[in-house]
């Protein structure tokens, strides 16, 4: 048997054996985007970290230094949002080629330095090798919360609203202009979706708030697939799903994109990934409170597109007029396919 | 200007000024091999990271994956250890071509596992991704220490003596039976250095006695090779060292496999590096206690190798007549030599 043919989460179900089981320290491990674990009087340490490979998370001629350093760092800072947290500290393993220019370095740290500092978070430390053929950037984040303002996957509950936060789909559309350089679009098409896929804004003041209101029952981010994602929060809430395939918040640009393309925009924003928007499921009657806070704090609005059900639904797509057909390939992101 | 020509701390030096001033939090940030944090209380966190490659840091080849494993946790549970620290938590980015046996990650989880749990620490998270060409291991680990026993590289005074857990030089003669395999030795010799390349001890129970001794004024682990991180510790401390050539301990395997291929055993021992023994200072004084503690804990002998100096005079390796003319090419290993 080799890794592609079980894909990461296979994969990850065979190792949790070699582990045994996780001591009291451990709230969540194995298995989540960011581990929680005890720490003194009221509070968990966060701990996750996430790769970005040239060739596999980006190419080089699609991403500048700068921009992939502010990347490397985002889709962290995104992992420790979803929990409701704040990020502290970070560490970079970087390998490159020797041949490297020193500027491409510069850059990179020079974007990895902004959005760690936007963030609230600072750089500490970190580790530095040589790799012959790309670049690799390992970011390690560390975050803290309060107990009691956690949140996880694993609290969604039958009738619970599902809501995300922002536009689904932007960096899968980003993705498809870069695969297709020949497609003209207008400069603020380009740059929105562009702007998503090469530097997402991690929402950590979205997520702040979010645990703040105390009424958040389940938290993911969108980095697989909306779909995918959806998918690991109704697993470890031991739940289904219904997602309206009317309610999907797809902008635009994104629409404009799709068209040009020949593709289903509810492709890209249920399949897509990358976006790093935050997908929440909260009780009916506490949604209005949720969505006010959050579009208070940050004026960004969230939007209602889908219903937590029982477990045996699994995650169904439904129209307007009931079970939609649309034709969704099965399985998320296999972070091994050949 | 290419990274390799600046070397790893060239590299590091000119990344810093990308950073600004460090926060009051962090009390030792970019340049260590392991950042110190203010936690909460009288307790540091302790966060550092490390890389293995394969065909940079190993060949597949001479190492099961098992070892492989062992080793990652290893050299990260050495830079904890040099610190006086306790592991706790481990996360693990590993990039791995598609079409590995999924046996080989069983085996390096195996092995992982071992080592992190021999520690006392546990595996919490982690990361996989593709990578085609080559294994790539990360290894990120969080550990513990109580303010007042923190051994950092900064606290060598002029007339300290200088000593080191171990022998020097096993790992780099270790390493020439790799690359010379027709060279023929005792099996036990050749388990004794390969054992000190492959799966070495990370020096935990050791640096936590010495910590609580409270009389070691700077420590660090020897991974880029005795003098390199003799270096460190006189660059951290702004003092010089003298090292005596008749007092470096080197064992017989090493000695044995030095004279087979043609080698000084004294490069092997002060520039062969990953031997991930302890190097410490401490006043004169008090060097009897701390030897009689370490090995009343942990049975392992110290060495006195050495004493500190004024900065001026940088890092001498002097024999029993004086100035040695022992042939030292300059400076450490630099991680981007093409």
């Amino acid at each position: 048997v080799e890794v592609f043919e079980l894909g990461e989460f296979g994969l990850i179900d065979r190792l949790k054996r070699h582990l045994g089981p996780a001591g009291p320290d451990v709230i969540v491990g194995i298995g989540d985007d960011t581990a929680v674990l005890r720490d003194t009087g009221d509070a968990y340490l966060l701990a996750t970290c996430d790769t970005q490979i040239e060739g596999v998370h980006f190419v080089p001629e699609s991403i500048t230094p700068y921009q992939l350093g502010r990347r490397a760092a985002a889709v962290n800072i995104s992992d420790i949002a979803a929990m409701g947290g704040a990020p502290t500290f970070l560490l970079i393993s970087l390998c490159l080629p020797s041949r490297t220019p020193v500027d491409y370095v510069d850059a990179l740290y020079s974007g990895l330095q902004e959005e760690t500092q936007r963030a609230g978070a600072a750089i500490v430390g970190g580790n530095m090798a040589r790799l012959s053929e790309r670049v690799l950037i390992d970011v390690f984040l560390l975050g803290r919360t309060v107990k009691d303002r956690l949140l996880l996957r694993s609290g969604a509950k039958e009738g619970d609203l599902i809501l995300v936060t922002g536009y689904l789909g932007n960096a899968r559309a980003g993705l498809e202009l870069v695969r297709r350089p020949e497609v003209v679009v207008e400069p603020a098409v380009r740059r929105e979706v562009m702007d998503a896929l090469l530097t997402p804004r991690p929402r950590l003041v979205e997520g702040q708030t979010l645990a703040a209101t105390g009424r958040v029952s389940a938290a993911i981010d969108v980095s697989d697939g909306a779909l995918s994602d959806l998918g690991h929060v109704c697993r470890a809430s031991k739940v289904g799903a219904r997602i309206w395939t009317d309610s999907i918040p797809v902008s635009e640009s994104t629409r404009t994109v799709a068209a040009l393309t020949g593709h289903d925009p509810l492709h890209f924003a249920l399949q897509g990934g990358e976006d790093y928007e935050l997908l929440v499921t909260v009780p009916e009657k506490h949604a209005s409170q949720v969505m006010d806070a959050v579009i208070g704090a940050t004026g960004l609005p969230l939007t209602v597109m889908g219903r937590i059900g029982p477990a045996r639904d699994g995650v169904q797509v439904v129209g307007p007029w009931g079970k939609e057909d649309v034709v969704l390939p099965s399985g998320g992101w296999n972070h091994f396919a050949p």
